[in-house]
Parts: structure tokens; C-alpha cells; sequence
């Protein structure tokens, strides 16, 4: 592992806004980046913004962003030493990561392949929590057929889910209320997973009604430092995407927040997890009878990373490529405190009046926010034309105040100075929110928001 | 004084990025603000940001931002309760403060008229900084006339300045190196004094060759709270402007730095002085020879706030406002602490390579930086024109790093990113700052731009 300056480049295999986000993590590090891009994002702004940038392919993600070979041919052109793979795209393919370590003096910018493959295996996940004494959603490790499924879902109690162990971000996702619908929906299930991941696997889960969804930010340096960065509140969601994130949560009890924390730690510590991640949990009731339980890992940075830089003063994608490098973190857990509330806006672009239908176009005129505690991470420009073939996220919006009600506060004055013409976007809905009871009070779990909206 | 909300508006009397700055304050403290413009100032971003706005006249500031009765009828004509002076302009004239004051119903956003004029008068500073135990720099209280300057300056040695008592921003200052050469200063600083401030008196004090200029923030509120919110480093100077400004200060020692802060207090305290206001220091040595000297209180808001903001976490321009609504301090000194490292560079519409010669003009593409740790006080937008009337000074950009060394990196990132056509700006001189030995060791006293420019 050399040291930085001496021939290491980064290759930042995405687009967009978290691209860029790379970027400027590299350039502070002193690191020269390699962006790549695809046929329709040749003016985005991550490509103009790196030292470098490869033409990857027509704009399928198959054919450009997914296509490993052709990254890792990018990776070979340029020199490449680090691959930074974002979030998305091929984050959390242990294949790549795999693909990335075989390269001759190539690193993959997160956990071993093998980490990553057993915390991204769902099921195995679960088992890992367990030994390392965090508390799972009561359920199985796995079920093979759908009457090992009626058996096992006795003890785990009706409604329960059914979980591909392949699946993320909701996919595959099934609730069934008794034994009859269970059956049924085991099988459709399995043919799903078998279909989507090449592999059939399921588990069960027991089902909570209006769960709190809490995370844990954490990172690992290779040499055996470890540190928590506190919990974020993503309970805002509309169809299992975040919408926006808090941190810290408004409702989590401070011993809550103390056992879930540690929770989070041991985890990465009994894994020998390394790089940056986070412990995702269901949070149900309040007061003494708050519980929490690990629902799953995600093995690289999120998108609402930013919320826990502006609470911590941590880089989390600097502190990630330095981890890479071999060097140890740029601090301890005793540094850590959390200063003030920060809340990170998600800016997509979609109409929130027609059912939040992508809205790609070209951006005619564009004035963002600034002043005192507001962050811009932002891939738009004016006169730049998103294309409609990726995720609707074009930008974020980070604000930060001492206290929540200074971040509200601010928040409504930074997203009134949001001004964009030519797409539609997700600022009203967000303005909306912010005036809304439940979120001024705190009081949201993860099927709040789609009850608001289908009110 | 009523309570926010019922009935308060505030006015905020001045132009650009520190009226936005101001209007971004009012929004989240939930104060509908009303803009004032010049005819110049139609399409101005404050204009188009504020609840309202009122047209104050032609473009020339005589005629506009420092007609004091046409500023009044805007507040008299649109109900406002409280003006904002914002910098420049009239925020230092006791006169005004004073109309302010005598208007029913409207409250000055500063400190009274009476101390005002008692802090900006610079002689009767001096003493009050003397009758608090605030060392000055060696010199007069006042001199009449060239043969009493003479006698004065045996005692406070040569090479001695000449001030006039009513200047300010470096103007009207002079410097004699021996007897003879003093008489003709005085008697020409008298006469320039006479005829630019319609006040001669003039003072002596001894010249510092190259000597630090280290400012300390402080704020009280109406019921006896204070609190000091540290120091900038303020070094680096063209022509007696400040170029950029940092905290904390890289050169100072944790003594001077303590005992400076305690000084600046002390003079709020002694004064019975209100609202924030900036007690500006010279510093001489390092080490056990440090040495710190009182020179003037600006009685104000300064442009480079901003700093203190990201080191602290307190928004220094809400808190003017609560204070002038009667309201106490959001914080005591107990909750401050210096928190990683913040630096602020002036964006100015002029052209380096031009002996910074003002460039008006359109701005015609504009891409402002983003992401962790920036923060962007400007009045730009692509299309915007800068008129040619008023200062250079078009927008600001801070940085804040968990330490010096993240900061600097992080600015060089940033003002890269900084992409503006149309007009000439001084991005590069702060790039090639970034890269200067002196500054990145932080060894730098206020004479050291000069000679590194003419260099």
C-alpha cells in the first residue's frame, strides 16, 4: 500500500451528484480522479469536474455504470489505484469488489469482498448480529419451501414478512396476515428472487406495523480502529425510498441511542467489518418500552451520509478513501460528539402532483441556497438536461442548525431560496413537510409519509 | 417592545450580499423584512428576496443607501419597526441611529446612538479602552496643533502615525519619521480631516512596522448578558481592505488569545455597550513578546462574520435582531468553543492583473461551489450585472475544516470549483494565496500582501 501523492489516482465508478462528491473528497485529499461516464451524461458535471474521465458505454446502466468489465478496463487506461464505487450501481456487488482485488495494484474503496458478501447476504446478516448480541426483528434464517415456512412463522407470530435474502431496498418485500397467504406468497416469492437475483432464498420476518427506520453511521480503518458517528432518522419515506433524513432522531430515547450505537460498534467489531457502513434498525414505541432490532447492513456510504458530516465535522468520503489507503482514521470515538441537527433534503426530479413521475428535461434557469449551515450537493447546472435513464436524485439539500427548530427554521428559508426552472422537483413536497404536525413534532414512522400523501 | 411576530418588520437599509445575508436572518426568525434599492439595484438578488422592497432613488449612494430621511419614509411607508444597517453605508453614522431612535415605533438593529458615537469617535475609544484596562498602542489622546504633536511624540517614539479622530478604514492616516517631517503632516492631515469629516481633531500614536491585525467578536444583550465569540485573523490586507480572514488565528498564543478576548469583553462591559460589535486589536512578537493593543471598535456587523458563524455555530445577524427586540442572548459563554478552523475569501468584481481595477459588468455563467463545509454568502446569479456605483465586494466564500490544514485544502477545492464568466473576480488571488508559503504558515502581518503583490 503506497502512500498518498505517490501515484495513487481514484477511479469514481458513478454519476451524478455522489460522483461528484467523490471528486471533491479527492481533491482535498490531493488525488487525482478518473471520472466515467456513459453516452448521456457526457456534460454531466462529474465529468467536467475530475482530472480524467472514460466514455464507458451507450447510457443503460448495463452497458456503462453496471458493465464491470468496462470499469475495470477504465480503471486499467488510466492508472487507476482506488475504485470509489459510490452508492447504487455496483456498491455493493461483492462480484466487483472481488473483480477490483484480483486487479493487480487495485483497490476496492470499502470491505473485503468478502465482508460484504456475508453482510449483504441478508439471512447471514442476521446470524452475525446475533453472535455479536444485537437484537434482530424476530424471524428465520432462512425457509426452503412453504410448508417449512407455515411451521416457522408460528413462532415468529402473524402478519410476518417474507425477505429475499438477495433483495435490498425493498424489493421482494411480502406481508401475509395468515398460514393460507402465506403459502401462497412463499412460492410467488420464490420465483421473484430466482427471477430478479439468480437465487431463492428466503427468510421471514415478524411484521411491524409503523416501525421508526433508524441507522447507524459507522467506519473501520485496517488497522483495527472503529468508530460509531451517531444515528440518523430516515423514517420519511415514500414506496421504501428515503425522502428526507434527521440526525439526530427527534424520537430516540438517549439510552436507545446509547445501547443502539454500540450495538452498531459490536457489530463491526465481531464482523472485522472495515471501511465505512451502516447498521440499519426498526425502532417500535417510546418511552421504557422502546426496542430496537438490526434489520440489515449497508456496505458502503448512503446518501444521506451528509447529515452525520454536518453533525460530526467527519468526511465521511475522505475518512473512506484514507482507510483505503491504509492509514488509520483521523479520529477516535472520544472525539465524536453530536453538535446541533442537521436534516438532508433529497431534491429528485419528479412531479409530486403526478404521482412523483420521473420529470427528466433540461434545467433552463437554476439558483441554489446558500448562507449560514446550508450544504449543496448538487449535480444540476444551468442549461444541463437530465436524462431520464438513472435515478431521479439530482441534488441535495443539507441544513444545519443548533438546535431542530433552528434547522427548520432554516430549512424552510433555504428551500424557499431553491429555484429551478425546466423539471419538476421534490422542493414542494419537502416545503410542505416542513409545516407539517407530525414532522415538527417528531412523530413519524416509515408509513407515515404515504399515509399523508394517499390522505 | 413587542414580541417577534406581532406586528415587528424589518427594514434592512443597505445593497447586496449583506442585505440577502440580513433578509435570510429575518426569514427564519419568521420577520417579514423589506428590501430598499437604489435605481441601480432593480434586479438585485436582496430585491427579489425580501417581502418587499422600496425604490430609494438614483443609483449614487448620496442619493439612496446614505439618504437618511428617503430611508426613513421607506420604514415610516411600509410599517417597519426595525432597521438593519447591515455594513458600510450608514451603519456607523451615530446620526442615523439617532433619527431611528426618535421615530415611534422603530428600533435601531445596533447599539445606541449615544455609544455609537462614543466608540467611533477613535480618541474617546481609547480612553474608554484605557479606563477598562485595555492596552493601547502608545500614543495621544488628542494634538491641536503641530507644536504639540511635536512634544507628544518625544514620549511615543518615531516613527509615528497620524490619525484623525473621525477616520476610519484607514483613511486620512499618515506616518512622520522624524520632527520636521510631522509639523507638515499634521498640518495637512488637519486640513483633510477639516474638509472630509468636517472635524479636524487629529491623534498620535506610535507606528507598528508590521504588526498583526486580530479582531475579537463580541455581543450583549439588553439585560446585562456578554459574551465574546473569539478572534479573526485579519492580516491579510490591499490598500487597508481586508482580502480574506480566518479563525482562529494561526499565529497567536493560547494567552494572548485568552487575555485578548477577556480585554474585548471588558470594554463591552465598561461601555454599557448592546448588540454585536467587532473590538480590533494590533499584535506585535510572538512568543513571550507578544504583545496586543486596542486600536477600534466597529460599532457593527462586519463582512467577515461569516467565520466566527462556522467556528462557533451561531448566527451572529439572528442574534442582532433578538437582541434589538429585547430578547436575551441565545447563548452564554459557557456554550462557546472554538470548533475546527474557518476561512472567509472576498469574492470581488476586480481584475487582479489590472492593479484590481473594478470590473462591472454581466455576469453571464455562474456555477457557485458546493459540499461539505462550504458555505456561500453571495448576491450573483447568471445574468446579474454588477453596477459600477458601490464597493467591489459581489460575494463571499467560508470554509470550514476540522483543522487549518482541512480548511485550506478544502478552499483550494472550492475556489476551484468557483466558475464565473463575464467579470473579473479575485478567485485567483486567493488561489495563489493558497499556495504561498507565508500564508500556510500562517506568518503574515498586515503589510505582507502588499510586498508579496509588488513583488
Amino acid at each position: 500500500m503506497s502512500s498518498r501523492g505517490s501515484g495513487e489516482k481514484v477511479l469514481v465508478a458513478n454519476r451524478g451528484e455522489v460522483a461528484l462528491r467523490v471528486v471533491r473528497a479527492c481533491r482535498e485529499l490531493g488525488l487525482p480522479s478518473v471520472a466515467v461516464f456513459s453516452e448521456a451524461d457526457e456534460s454531466a458535471l462529474h465529468v467536467n469536474e475530475a482530472d480524467e474521465a472514460v466514455n464507458l458505454g451507450p447510457a443503460p446502466a448495463a452497458k456503462s455504470y453496471l458493465n464491470i468489465e468496462r470499469v475495470l478496463s477504465a480503471a486499467r487506461e488510466t492508472g487507476a489505484t482506488l475504485v470509489h464505487p459510490g452508492y447504487g450501481f455496483l456498491s455493493e456487488r461483492a462480484d466487483f469488489a472481488r473483480a477490483c482485488e484480483a486487479e493487480d495494484g487495485l483497490s476496492f474503496v470499502g470491505p473485503s469482498a468478502e465482508a460484504m458478501g456475508r453482510l449483504g447476504d441478508k439471512a447471514e446478516a442476521r446470524r452475525l448480529a446475533r453472535e455479536a448480541g444485537v437484537p434482530v426483528v424476530p424471524g428465520t434464517d432462512g425457509v426452503a419451501s412453504p410448508g417449512e415456512a407455515v411451521g416457522a412463522a408460528e413462532e415468529v407470530g402473524y402478519p410476518v414478512m417474507i425477505k429475499a435474502a438477495a433483495g435490498g431496498g425493498g424489493r421482494g418485500i411480502r406481508v401475509a396476515k395468515d398460514e393460507e397467504e402465506l403459502k401462497k406468497l412463499v412460492r410467488e416469492a420464490k420465483r421473484e428472487a430466482e427471477a430478479a437475483f439468480g437465487d431463492g432464498s428466503l427468510y421471514l420476518e415478524r411484521f411491524l406495523a409503523d416501525p421508526r427506520h433508524v441507522e447507524v453511521q459507522v467506519i473501520a480503518d485496517s488497522r483495527g480502529n472503529a468508530a460509531h458517528l451517531f444515528e440518523r432518522e430516515c423514517s420519511m419515506q415514500r414506496s421504501r425510498q428515503k425522502v428526507l433524513e434527521e440526525a439526530p432522531s427527534a424520537a430516540l430515547s438517549p439510552e436507545t441511542r446509547r445501547r443502539m450505537c454500540e450495538a452498531a460498534l459490536s457489530l463491526v467489531e465481531t464482523s472485522g467489518y472495515v471501511n465505512a457502513g451502516t447498521v440499519e434498525f426498526l425502532v417500535e414505541g417510546s418511552g421504557p418500552e422502546e426496542e430496537f432490532f438490526f434489520i440489515e447492513m449497508n456496505t458502503r456510504i448512503q446518501v444521506e451520509h451528509p447529515v452525520t458530516e454536518m453533525l460530526t465535522g467527519v468526511d465521511l468520503v475522505k475518512e473512506q478513501l484514507r482507510v483505503a489507503l491504509g492509514e488509520p482514521l483521523g479520529f477516535g470515538q472520544d472525539d465524536l460528539a453530536i453538535n446541533g441537527h442537521a436534516i438532508e433534503f433529497r431534491i429528485n426530479a419528479e412531479d409530486p402532483d403526478q404521482s412523483f413521475l420521473p420529470s427528466p428535461g433540461t434545467v433552463s434557469d437554476l439558483r441554489l441556497p446558500g448562507g449560514p449551515g446550508v450544504r449543496v450537493d448538487s449535480a444540476l447546472y444551468a442549461g444541463y438536461t437530465v436524462p431520464p435513464f438513472y435515478d431521479s436524485l439530482v441534488g441535495k439539500l443539507i441544513v444545519w442548525g443548533r438546535d431542530r427548530e433552528e434547522a427548520i427554521a432554516r430549512s424552510r428559508r433555504a428551500l424557499g431560496e431553491y429555484h429551478i426552472e425546466g423539471i419538476k422537483t421534490t422542493v414542494g413536497l419537502h416545503l410542505r413537510l416542513l409545516d407539517d404536525k407530525s414532522f415538527l413534532a417528531g412523530d413519524y414512522g416509515t408509513s407515515y409519509l404515504e399515509t399523508l400523501l394517499s390522505g
